[in-house]
């Protein structure tokens, strides 16, 4: 059984083999940038324990791997120009450090890169792998069109607002876990367990990241506190703080949000302190722990020793204990 | 055997099976739009034509053909973004018609729906096919990022012209008749043969569009004439033009070219005259020729009955001989 330093370091010792020193330069260069900039390699970790949970030999598994993560930057390369970020992990994003079309078309080959590698794979149920990527694909893209679409609408519920963080974010880590399980032999019920812990964990992930953005602790945060208040984002916080929000509070949230008069510090400071008078960060708690929860539950069900669960369910218990 | 005609009327059809009317339809209505626009759909033609080469049955083949055909489109809408083209067969590009964070999301969809349809194919060479479309989509992304570095260049070769070409536009074509070839049973060297057909024909169909861009006859062209002379395109006939002038032709090309002040009338005027006086127009079809012989050389290595290729030769003769 491997540890997830152990499945890091592989992860980052496989994508580094795989830099595209071919021409044209302009078309190779970005993605070796975007591929280069580290991070936990949450999914591929994931996707390499799950095929673990049915066989020691992971080999199998480590191209499809290498897949899902190539997959999930060339996401964050065109959601970077979509949102017209600046910053991904403390570099310019790719258009910003080329430019668009450089971002467009790089992000795009990224993608076939991301297929060229699940084809490594040589398993019978290639077919069933390659669905469940593909169908996973598809359901990021439909969430990141309805975080679009929520920037324009004035009420967006809580139902709607845990479909779409479940779209883009959860089906890929919950691909990810199923995609390994395949390949490592599960059947398809152990498989669909599997998936459902990475949903719920998926979900239970963003809304700590809701949470932490906005109550996270300064000195160990990675980024400023706040920037969602800032930007106006519509996050858990924000759809829980109009839904429970008293008459006066409300006039308050109304007045404060979307409200780019006030200095940063001021609104950061008065929006937090509204959001505590309604209570709405343990709200997001609460609901984090109970998809948490029915994730621990969906581990359970797949029916394989404890102790081989082990290192997935510490992945779980560590995203939800983070402090960034 | 089926004809152009009939090939051509079932992906019309079955295309229109796949119209997405779900949500949200920020993201699928774009792709009905691009879908359909109709047009000669000669990929996915080429496809089930190939298909039908080595079997009767060719419904196996259409789901993958229309995998091309979705794939095509998801180029052409992102190419149109890093070109800033307003129109496509004479409707607003969706970029135009929606914007541009709409058509990169909706075309990665589109890409991934390529994906969808090919993976409906049941065949055991299914890793097979995916490989050598995965193959060709990179060489798509490839030659339209050397196409925009061509912009940048002073000079660009016949050769570096030619290689450009074959991966912008060739390798899909060859791709699409492989993929129908390996569906519909050929062995290894027949679906290479049918492969290097399609890529031969595809650079003589590329060399034609550049010629009648420049001498095609107006009455029947379906565009305006001159336009990449108007956007100073580099095109084979520039480059030839550029390589065979002698010093005094040269002098006047070299004022034309990149020149913005004159009026279109004169400025195309001019430079039809120079390209005749130094013959790129006759060098073009001599090319393009040389192209197609080539492609009907590597059918005859086919060796299937000459009655069941007649199809394929016939889009070839009418490429060859279109007038727009």
């Amino acid at each position: 059984m491997h540890t997830y330093q152990e499945l890091q370091d592989l992860v980052e010792k496989e994508l580094q083999k795989q830099r595209q020193d071919r021409e044209p330069v302009e078309l190779y260069r970005p993605i070796n940038y975007a591929l280069s900039s580290g991070g936990k390699r949450l999914r591929p970790v994931l996707t390499l324990m799950a095929a673990n949970l049915f066989t020691h030999d992971i080999k199998p598994a480590v191209m499809p791997a290498l897949g899902i993560e190539v997959f999930h930057n060339f996401t964050l390369l065109h959601d970077d120009i979509m949102d017209q970020a600046e910053l991904r992990r403390n570099r310019p994003t790719v258009h910003k450090q080329w430019n668009t079309n450089v971002a467009i078309l790089s992000g795009d080959a990224m993608f076939i890169k991301a297929y060229e590698y699940l084809l490594h794979y040589q398993g019978g149920n290639l077919q069933q792998v390659l669905r469940v990527f593909n169908q996973a694909a598809l359901e990021v893209c439909e969430g990141q069109q309805y975080d679009m679409n929520f920037e324009q609408l004035n009420a967006v519920s809580e139902d709607q607002y845990l479909e779409m963080i479940g779209l883009k974010t959860a089906a890929l880590i919950a691909c990810s876990l199923k995609v390994g399980a395949l390949i490592g032999g599960a059947d398809d019920q152990q498989a669909g367990h599997l998936y459902d812990f990475g949903w719920n964990l998926g979900v239970a992930f963003q809304l700590q990241d809701d949470y932490l953005d906005t109550f996270g602790d300064p000195e160990v945060f990675g980024k400023s506190i706040g920037g969602d208040i800032l930007a106006d984002k519509k996050t858990f916080l924000v759809i829980k703080a109009f839904e429970k929000a008293g008459p006066k509070q409300l006039q308050e949230l109304t007045r404060l949000y979307g409200n780019r008069n006030l200095s940063p510090d001021e609104k950061i400071r008065k929006v937090k302190n509204l959001f505590r008078s309604i209570g709405v960060g343990d709200l997001t708690h609460i609901k984090a722990e109970k998809y948490y929860e029915e994730a621990r539950r969906q581990m359970e069900l797949v029916g394989r020793e404890s102790a081989m669960k082990k290192p997935m369910l510490e992945v779980a218990e560590n995203i939800m204990r983070r402090k960034k």
